[in-house]
């Protein structure tokens, strides 16, 4: 699996990604899944990718190939706007997914991706975009400022209590990476190192740096939020019984 | 769906449940998910149910007409220990899923269950065990001295980093609140009522309270656990960019 996040503040633009890729837990991998697309000098992109490495990577040759074509077909240097950008990555994966549909079936695998995309186009403003596997998209709103790709459950939860778009840089990016680290505490699919963007509105440049996993900043971090969750759960009101449960009437009477 | 979950503490037991079952979004209701069991004065059990509710009604069904009948049969009085009452319940959650396989296949149901019991026998010291829909079990561990049902991923990073089988019941009792809290806020299909049911080693009884949905007490906890959850974010360390990300060979080079 993959986890993937992003968030949308007034200020411009914060990706995550972790790099861990499995086909079985004796091929586990480090890909990247964070990509950054500079396709025309008034545009950048940052396309983050989870499900079928395979897809995301033939998709990303198609990007290029495209980029590389003189004929006037459609590209991210073509396309007007973000949500346009979106409906191609959509068609592609679906047409990647499609064209080895058949061969996958007999795996039980259906090939399919979820991306998410972010950037800004000039004369747009920055913006982000959840691009399902059936090609159609959502949008990252003011009210719930994320948007999350592969194992998003774990780290639901503080996304939805700490994200917020008035937030500055450096907070948007605390919050992205706790919810990373409880995701990868949690689950063995989702692993460092971390690829982290950040696109500030206007800029038309996306700045990168990587959390690395064997790194004494990473590990400070992991024990940092353990220590400072801990500290959460301890800071709870004391939870007295309030009232004894009447037994209720869905429960047989002998089994009480 | 359904959030059930419970810790071995080296004093005792600690249970909790949320009571939202749903038959689609037009159809939620608050059911009793945990239910104690005293089927004989040297035992008492508490089980907790995930999956069919129709499945989980008819096995406690079946375990009160077993403990009605005088003609010998299996029941939970009759187990010699806590593994015996699993791979009991275990035959009974299988044997009623079968029974209406057939007719609800034709909806895409399975009609499966799962649950955790736990309690004590006397003589044997207390325990906890999760049953699968396939009958059969595995324990608590000293190492990870808790158990979970149903919707376990929101809240899986709590108990990873605060669950402690030396924990006393009061700091316990957090514990799977926070777990709770944080899971019933990141997905609509588990909310309150929460039941908890406390055992104390060689107790025999459970002590059991509600902590009710519309409570000033419930309210206070999820705002104190939701402003704790952001001091603990703000607590993280500043990630300053480390280093310059060199374009990795998996992308095409044209697209960076």
């Amino acid at each position: 699996m993959t986890y993937c996040l992003a968030l949308r503040l007034d200020e411009g633009l914060v990706f995550m990604a972790d790099t861990r890729t499995n086909a079985g837990l004796d091929d586990v991998r480090a890909y990247r899944k964070l990509h950054v697309l500079r396709p025309a000098p008034d545009r950048v992109f940052v396309l983050q990718a989870a499900g079928s490495l395979a897809t995301t990577h033939e998709v990303l040759d198609r990007i290029a190939r495209d980029l590389a074509a003189e004929d006037g077909r459609e590209s991210l240097a073509s396309v007007a706007g973000l949500f346009e950008a979106g409906l191609y990555v959509g068609r592609l994966s679906r047409e990647v997914a499609a064209s080895h549909r058949e061969a996958l079936s007999a795996s039980g695998s259906r090939g399919t991706a979820t991306f998410i995309l972010g950037g800004q186009i000039a004369g747009e403003p920055p913006d982000l975009l959840l691009i399902y596997a059936e090609g159609n998209y959502i949008r990252a709103s003011r009210e719930r400022p994320f948007l999350q790709i592969g194992e998003s459950k774990y780290g639901r939860f503080v996304l939805e209590v700490a994200a917020s778009a008035g937030a500055d840089v450096p907070s948007a990016i605390r919050v992205a990476l706790a919810s990373m680290m409880t995701t990868a505490r949690a689950t063995l699919s989702v692993g460092p190192p971390y690829d982290v963007g950040v696109y500030l509105d206007g800029a038309l440049d996306v700045s990168e740096f990587r959390i690395d996993a064997g790194s004494a900043q990473l590990a400070g971090l992991g024990e940092a939020w353990e220590r400072l969750m801990c500290e959460a759960v301890g800071g709870l009101p004391d939870v007295a019984p309030v009232a004894a449960v009447p037994g209720p009437p869905d429960v047989p009477a002998g089994t009480r």
